[in-house]
């Protein structure tokens, strides 16, 4: 059978996505995860070390998401606790093998999404080896690594950098392709410099996503992240968003404006992390459409704890997945 | 759909075991294998002694050779070659995942069966945590442990030796069922002392295939085991097996007269090896019925070496699994 439905890519590989990826599911059956490739820490990276392999991780918790088989969605994310083992995941092994067997990190993700009777398609945004690197005018500062810049408290503006992947890397053709053929493409809430940009930065996405006719959203985060993000504004990410494409590629922002409890801003407020800010007046001048809406869980679904792996690592500002999957296809049908 | 055509139980675990199932499942898809649990070397006793499961190695080459699915085939076998997985199998680490996940081997072995699309079950002989070991009266000898016992040239005759296992152990009562509700049980051709003899010592097989209305049919193997079971002749293979049991459990005695050529036969009596050979006079005297034939491969297929894993593993003497499968189907129909 041929997937039905809205065609529609989900760019990112953070916890942003694996959400959005379980909302979408219920809408849709076509849809395409494209994944960040720079992972370097954990699992992830002692396999990326050891054995050579791109990074699993992001990819494993794609397939996840979209996964229609609860008990191999278990056995996937299930972590190692004792001997040498320790600390992988299960699914990391899994995709790890396969990429050795078959000599192709993508086809061993078709086999994977096989086993794991997956909706849709996860697709690595490059197939390319490479390692994250933020670097600042004049070399003043130069950071290498996902998982040192990811908790990097920056000392000079992040806009001011240059984000790029080492070796510089072409975009998966699978993944233009996606885009090409996409209704709507949609930037998954995530981190700016460690998830997003370092997709985006790759060969080929400028072109992809400015012929597409595909619309494509920016699904803004709901808090800012501490040290990298402070003071940011939604039109300060999606702003960022483009500059890492290197062209007005946006054309829905969609951003939240429920208003999460005083105490829960403060409990973030003393971690750093403060709620995003939208100027309505500023967004109205901009490019692109904002929508708003209040797009928060008011409250986790018992339920959810239990069919959802990633309840668990959830912070308590989050995105409603349903009600952001909604306004995303609303955008289809309009 | 429930499953179809003769109830077959296999028990064995080596590749005697393996290669009969990879013949049989061609005749029947009411397959049952049945695994001895005394594995502790390689990939399989690190997964043991670091994490405590039990031995998954010859239940994952059971699996594989029931699977209907060339790719989770070739999967399952994979073994890591570097980093801190170097030797363990993909599939070991499969079962062990599913093991700590589900809290039970058995369970966690349905799991695998399901995903691998098996023909067949798979059942674990016993359910408890044991190693094997072998002592001769009054202590003269004893050898704990599967892989120090199977690389033992004994000092003296293992007639005389007790094989058990500690701690002392229960069959599982699955086994005892799917040998219960048989209407064939097959004693693979394989190791005496370390895969035969350890399934059945434990405690309830004397019973089950003593009361069965299956028959009972022992595989002889080709050729002897330097150092353990040197000299002997079909029939003394067949009285080891019904001490093991401590019953005249054997209805039917299969072995081979097919003669392997003298280049073969010096080559393996270079190794110390010898072809076993059968009394005809000696064996119409016996309680079972002995059925020969010339159940040798005379040459590999050459497309068995591509879809069969364990064609380079394979000694060349050896049986001709479908010859074998065949002439255990004739007895179903009898």
């Amino acid at each position: 059978m041929e997937p039905q439905g809205a065609k529609i890519v989900v760019m990112g590989g953070g916890t942003g996505s694996f959400s959005l990826l379980n909302g979408l599911k219920h809408y849709t059956s076509n849809l395409t995860a494209l994944v960040n490739m720079v992972d370097d820490g954990g699992s992830t990276g002692t396999l990326r070390d050891e054995l050579g392999v791109l990074p699993p991780g992001d990819a494993r918790q794609c397939l996840v998401a979209l996964s229609r088989s609860p008990k191999v969605r278990d056995l996937f994310n299930y972590r190692f606790e004792e001997g040498s083992l320790k600390g992988h995941s299960f699914g990391n092994l899994f995709l790890t093998a396969l990429e050795k067997l078959t000599g192709s990190f993508a086809e061993g993700l078709e086999t994977a999404a096989e086993v794991l009777q997956v909706v849709g398609h996860v697709v690595p945004a490059t197939l390319d080896n490479v390692r994250l690197k933020m670097s600042w005018p004049d070399q003043q500062v130069v950071l290498t690594g996902e998982r040192v810049i990811d908790v990097e408290h920056f000392s000079h503006d992040p806009r001011q950098a240059t984000l790029s992947l080492i070796p510089e890397a072409q975009a998966n053709p699978a993944a233009l392709a996606a885009i090409h053929a996409a209704d709507i493409v949609v930037i998954a809430p995530g981190d700016l410099y460690t998830s997003l940009g370092p997709i985006l930065v790759a060969e080929g996405y400028k072109e992809a996503l400015t012929a597409t006719k595909a619309k494509v959203a920016y699904v803004c985060n709901l808090v800012t992240k501490k040290g990298q993000t402070d003071g940011f504004m939604a039109q300060d990410h999606a702003a960022e968003i483009e500059r890492f494409v290197g062209a007005p590629i946006i054309d829905v922002l969609l951003y939240n404006q429920g208003q999460p409890s005083a105490d829960l801003l403060e409990k973030y407020a003393k971690q750093g992390e403060y709620w995003v800010e939208a100027d309505d007046s500023q967004l109205a001048k901009m490019h692109y459409r904002a929508i708003s809406g209040d797009f928060l869980a008011h409250q986790v679904p018992v339920a959810a704890k239990a069919y959802d792996p990633l309840a668990a690592h959830r912070t308590l500002i989050r995105h409603d997945t349903d009600k952001v999957a909604r306004a995303l296809m609303k955008l289809y049908f309009e």
